[in-house]
């Protein structure tokens, strides 16, 4: 275990961080080898393992949940955090069922894809492989420990995780059950390693070891995201805004585009893929503004308008520029009518995030120019822009959500967690 | 064109520099956009507009050439760079060729693939896209300022074009033709800027702009793509060493061992997928390596062996530990005997830099141990390790070899230069 290099009581010196942080990379490179070759029966064996020593240790794991608990509301921690803090039997059920999902994935490692005979004789294609060593930044929830344990170990990668100080015990808990299950199954204990020191100085050192870590992925907000990011020398899969929009359009069927549009924003307020901003082509909008303002207000969502919306929907509060690029995670919607698919496309290329956006249209060249034209990590017609989601989309579990191109665009599956290298069958070939 | 703002001859402040990277920024993000929705057509026009032009505007770029080849040689620049500097009609017409290739390859914007139907009703796939604005940073020689153009105009792409200074008149003279190429097809002349400022200063803004720049790459040398990695904030397609191994197993043909490793090692000295070490199974060394050193004499090779090694061949000089990870570029080589597959692993892992290996070997189990077990971004059976190269693999151009495994490894294609975004279809569903 990691418990012994760092007092988590007392202070850590900046060296010592570091150099805490380089024992632990070194340690992971070494283990990614191992658990790079793998076998996918070798793998689940340690995720079955896993998943029942959650449950076998479900006493001592709520045990340590507790301490943290009468830590966090000594320290005033606010409800919000401790709701997602706080494990329980149905907690413990469900990541215990969330690792044996991972088990049930199909192993993308060691897949070969387009094996092409070349004139030179050569059969040429690809390989899927790990990508190596893999940092996970997260905060309070401690049923990522398992989780991102899972996905990284599946993928035959390693893992490096580091978890908010308000769940050290839950997660030192919950670590002790992973090394378990990797040493009953013949794998390296180092190939998840749950750190124990939890400052910034412990994040900075992550993003700054590409020799030991090839990608760190922040779990968390905006603002999390932003500090892991910012002067990595360690690629990091980013997710920040979700400024999603909908576009309604002159040729849509309103039976799809009402439900669509309470969907999208109602179903839930806080998520990256709810609607933010709703785009109504002129020639529909009286048709249409005045049904959903009525759905709008007895769901108890504010409605932030430009003029032209003002005059349909009285109630609707004049929008400032700052609305239309506004992420609200919050019962207040802007919209604004437009004047036709050139507008709406402009609209959102100028204030959106590029996150998920969705045209109703029945018109199919309209809904094409859409799919498109709009760079979004996730370009939809006549769906929910809330379906912006890894298990949604089949991915059978989600790392993250990128909104960099590079890489990896939108929900982040597996795949992610993998690269592809060349591989060359010959016969003696030579150039 | 881009030649107002910097006076090529004076000096330029760093404030200046700054302005004028990030003008050519804005104009290339607002480029990208039109060449991203470009059709196929409309890209190949601009490409055969430009191949014809290199033809038709022959005399003013060797009389541009002719002034950058004075200059440097006033400068006293060494052969080898003025002759990667020099034009002549061969090199003319191999540029003009070389863009036409690009226009034949398929356009790669625009696919989509694995459109699955989910058990919510939605349908769910990938449409490969365009990165956005590309930077690439090259040396000498001016036919890469026609290459790379071709190439991410091909795939969408915006470009900022950062030559060498001692190319500076070729390069003008040939983004003449592309500017002309673009504005006659109709797409915007900045989706291709040539940048007129050339020193170091410029290439450090280039990776300080995430807000405008989506990848850079660097095509030089090893100082080259260092320097621009080093503090970089957008990603960039980095290509370090490729010291490259072929390990001769016990069960090889020497039929395919012997040209194999001839062509591995002599085809050509100074490529970065030619072999630096040969690794010899033991029993098998007494058989292949005084042939192999007979044929490497007669080459001119120098051979560098371990101690067994030298037993089987005389002329060998003791190979130093330093030997083991030397990118020689030479008529060098390096031999070791190693006893079975797993030393040659360990050995490859080891020293080795995860570019290029081949296993020589008629055993299927430790070929198939071989390709799944080494870590390199092009592993091969029975065949020369020269083969790692784009055109050899059938990507019909290369924009660069990445050592790095996020994103793509190994020899990078048109695909390269693209992302996947997310497409969903529905039917009025929601969550």
């Amino acid at each position: 275990m990691n418990a012994q290099v760092a007092n988590k009581a007392g202070k850590t010196s900046p060296e010592e961080v570091l150099n805490y942080m380089r024992e632990r990379g070194e340690r992971a490179r070494g283990a990614a080898r191992h658990v790079a070759r793998a076998d996918t029966g070798t793998k689940n064996a340690a995720l079955f393992a896993l998943a029942q020593l959650l449950l076998d240790e479900r006493k001592a794991i709520l045990a340590a949940n507790a301490e943290d608990m009468r830590a966090g509301r000594a320290a005033k921690l606010d409800a919000a955090m401790l709701e997602r803090l706080e494990l329980n039997d149905a907690r413990i059920d469900a990541m215990a069922d969330g690792v044996r999902q991972v088990a049930a994935l199909p192993d993308p490692i060691g897949e070969m894809t387009d094996m092409k005979l070349r004139p030179s004789g050569i059969q040429v294609g690809r390989m899927r492989v790990p990508l190596g060593v893999v940092g996970i930044i997260y905060e309070s929830r401690p049923n990522v420990t398992a989780d991102a344990a899972s996905l990284c170990l599946k993928s035959g990668n390693a893992a490096i995780l580091r978890g908010g100080s308000e769940a050290m015990n839950s997660n030192q808990a919950i670590a002790r059950c992973i090394q378990r299950a990797l040493r009953d199954a013949g794998l390296p204990e180092d190939a998840v390693q749950v750190l124990t020191i939890t400052d910034r100085s412990a994040v900075g050192a992550m993003v700054s070891m590409p020799e030991y870590i090839d990608v760190v992925i922040p779990r968390g907000g905006k603002g999390l995201v932003a500090a892991v990011s910012n002067g990595a020398r360690v690629p990091v899969i980013k997710h920040l805004d979700g400024v999603c929009h909908v576009f309604i359009d002159a040729d849509a069927d309103l039976d799809k585009a009402i439900p669509i549009c309470v969907n999208a924003k109602t179903q839930r307020y806080g998520t990256c893929n709810t609607m933010e901003t709703l785009l109504v082509d002129a020639p529909i909008a009286d048709r249409v503004l005045p049904k959903l303002a009525q759905i709008y207000r007895e769901a108890g969502v504010e409605l932030r308008g430009c003029e032209r919306t003002r005059r349909l929907v009285s109630e609707a509060r004049p929008a400032t520029d700052a609305d239309w690029s506004e992420e609200y995670l919050a019962p207040v919607l802007a919209v604004k009518i437009v004047d036709g698919l050139d507008a709406a496309i402009d609209h959102i290329s100028r204030y959106g995030s590029a996150h998920t956006d969705a045209i109703v249209t029945e018109n199919y060249t309209r809904a094409r120019r859409f799919l498109r034209e709009v760079d979004s990590s996730s370009v939809m017609v006549n769906a929910s822009t809330r379906f912006a989601d890894g298990y949604e989309y089949g991915l059978g579990a989600e790392i993250g959500i990128s909104t960099d191109k590079f890489h990896a665009r939108g929900p982040v599956g597996l795949e992610g967690l993998t690269s592809q290298k060349w591989v060359v069958l010959g016969d003696g070939n030579v150039r």
